[in-house]
Formats: structure tokens, sequence, C-alpha cells
């Protein structure tokens, strides 16, 4: 049986939310991916310049088995958007895993789906997370139950990947690992709050240096 | 001055090749990124089922300060199409730097770009980039000059930040690092061919595994 993927696409997501998983999940032994949204058609990014194209609307997909939602500055618009929380409500009824990066959690969260749960988001979004009802964790790919999040942007490759493992097993996950050539090596070591040089982190919790997320 | 960066797109590109580096480098100060293909429109990816919007032709873009050319199994159809090959020569006359990912190598090896030049590819596609004149390394990132070639797919997230850092110093990289929590922890440690199962190794050597590249 095919593994039905849907992509939740939305203005101004971030791309690599969602291109970073997807890259790992087609890679599913038969699998299909749909990328989804209100309506057909180009989806612009948070910067405006890259556009993802969304191949089905709401209506036209009505039971995936893997839902992944990412996150990006445009998640802020749409936590009252009842079309999207109505059709991530609905696919989860019946989703195997229902999975996030980044800000996506908070979009989870605010369809009702993280109550209690352990989840993860962007480090900046942690606070906002627990203020939805989950019971936000540092670690970078958090699963509970069905429900997977990660942390911030690029994290959802290692999201998608765990999951690769989980269900096409971990020979298959590492054959895939290798094939996208997955052995990083940051040129600086800086991912992380805890890893940052201390006034870069300020910066960004009080705001005095703004680079789009 | 506006730093204008060109990614290019091709039928069948790996969609992580480009979004990986694009990711990065759109939060390069005063930037502007363009997505270039023969003509606009949607572009699929080397599994068609995911499409990134091409929004200039080769005409339209004529002086980008950094070029970034994707790979993906899509490359191999564009050996030989002079179109694209002389707009990657003429783009490559004024450019500051001129990249790629994965067997975008290849391309830009075809143009006659790397002759005589250390470069990188996929794993898989080093003989190739040999055959084609360049001098291949096994490293993640490699610059030679202005040219930075890249590894395997995901590898254009490290050539993409090691980038930032050239251009924008090192404090703005790292702050792009921690915003797009680029802290990778991969589930297993396969993103190499020194490092995978060697039987997984062989496996796609002899062409008995396969996974979409």
């Amino acid at each position: 049986m095919t593994t039905l993927i849907a992509v939740l696409l939305f203005d101004r997501f971030t791309a690599l939310d969602a291109v970073g998983p997807y890259e790992m999940l087609c890679r599913l032994p038969d699998s299909e991916v749909v990328f989804v949204a209100e309506r057909t058609g180009p989806v612009p990014n948070d910067r405006g310049d890259l556009h993802l194209v969304a191949t089905r609307t709401f209506a036209e997909v009505s039971a995936p088995n893997i839902v992944v939602v990412p996150g990006g500055p445009g998640q802020d618009g749409q936590m009252e958007n009842e079309a999207l929380l109505d059709w991530l409500r609905a696919v989860d009824a019946t989703s195997t895993w229902t999975t996030s990066v980044c800000t996506g959690s908070l979009l989870l969260a605010a369809a009702g789906l993280l109550k209690g749960r352990a989840a993860t988001s962007h480090w900046l979004a942690l606070d906002g997370l627990r203020r939805l009802g989950a019971e936000p964790t540092g670690r970078r790919v958090v699963t509970d139950g069905k429900y997977v999040t990660a942390a911030g942007v690029s994290s959802g490759i290692d999201m998608g990947l765990t999951l690769v493992g989980r269900l096409a097993g971990d020979r298959h996950a590492q054959a895939v690992q290798l094939l996208t050539e997955y052995d990083p090596q940051p040129p600086y070591d800086a991912g992380s709050p805890e890893k940052a040089p201390a006034s870069v982190v300020e910066e960004f919790r009080t705001g005095s240096r703004f680079i789009l997320r």
C-alpha cells in the first residue's frame, strides 16, 4: 500500500522546513508526496522570492498517512485560519504520523493536537508552544505517540530521516543518508542557543538582531 | 550594493540541492535571490512531485554576483544543452562566486569552468567529474579560487553557510546558523561512503540498490 505524505504549505512558510523532511521522506519505498494548501498553485515563502507549488487543496487530501507541517514567519497568520486548522484536525484523525518542523508545531497546538504532549519548536518559540498547552522540550526531534515535532528549520532533515528509519528500517535509512550525503560538517558550531555566542542569542531574544526566520 | 544570487533550475533537479544553500545565502545582508531556468514557471524535481518556480529566464539574468548550480538526475540531460551551458559561461564571466551542489559540478565542468580545478560532487559522480577535466577531492566543500563545489545533496547547506561566513563575517554566519537551528544530529552515521555499511555502498555502486538520487 502506498504511503501518502502530505506537506502543508501556506504563505510565508520557510522553504527548508518543508524541503528538508521532504527530501528524506520521499525516499520511503512506495510513497507519494503531495503539497497541500488552501488553493493550488505557487505558494511564496517567507522572503517571497521562492515559490513551491501546491498540487492539492485541503478538500482533495483527506487521508494522508504522514502529515508534515512546516513553520516560518507565516505561521502567525494561520493561527486562526479555521480552514487550515480544520484540515489538520481532519487528517490527524486517521494519520499514522503527524509531524512538524519549527513553528509548525504551534499550528498543531492551535488545532488542539498537542495538549499535554511533549513537543518542540524553534528555540525562540518554545514559550509560545507551552502557552498553547504542549510540554516543550529542548530536544531536536521529539516523538510522543504518533506526533513527531522538530526544532528550527534544518532539524526537519533529522526528523525525516528518523521517521524513514522507523518506517523502513535502519538499513534503508542509512542508504537514504548515504545517497543524500547527509554527513553534516557545519563550518561553525553555533546551531543552538547553548552553543552560539551568548551575545548573538541575546540579540535575537531582544529583537535587536533581525534576520528573517 | 545588493548581492544578486541566481539559483539555476532544470527538469529533475534535486530539491534540497537548491533549497539548502538558498536557505543560508538568502540571509546575506542586502541580497536578492532569483530562480533561473530556460523558461519561467514551475520546474519539476527529480520525482516530479515537487515544483519550484523559476522566476527569470536565462536572458533576464546576465550578471548575478553568486551563481548556484544544483544537481540531480536531470543533470545528465543538460550536459549538451548549449543554452544552459552558454548561460553558465556568460554569468561566470562576471560572477564573484560560482558554486554547485552534488552533480551540479558536472554542469560547471561541461561548461569548461572547472578545468584543472580542485572540485567535488556526489560521491557516485567523482569519476565523472575527473573525466570532465576537474581534480575531484573527497572533501565536502571545496573552494578553488571563486569556485565553490559541494558534495551530495545535503552538503549545499554547509557550502551556503561557508560562503555566508566569507561574505558577511563569522558573526553573521553564526547568527544564520542559530536562526536556522543548524545543529545537525543525524540518527545514523552513514552519510559518506567511508561511514556507511560497506554493503550499502556496494549496492549503490553496482546499481543493485536503487533510490532516486
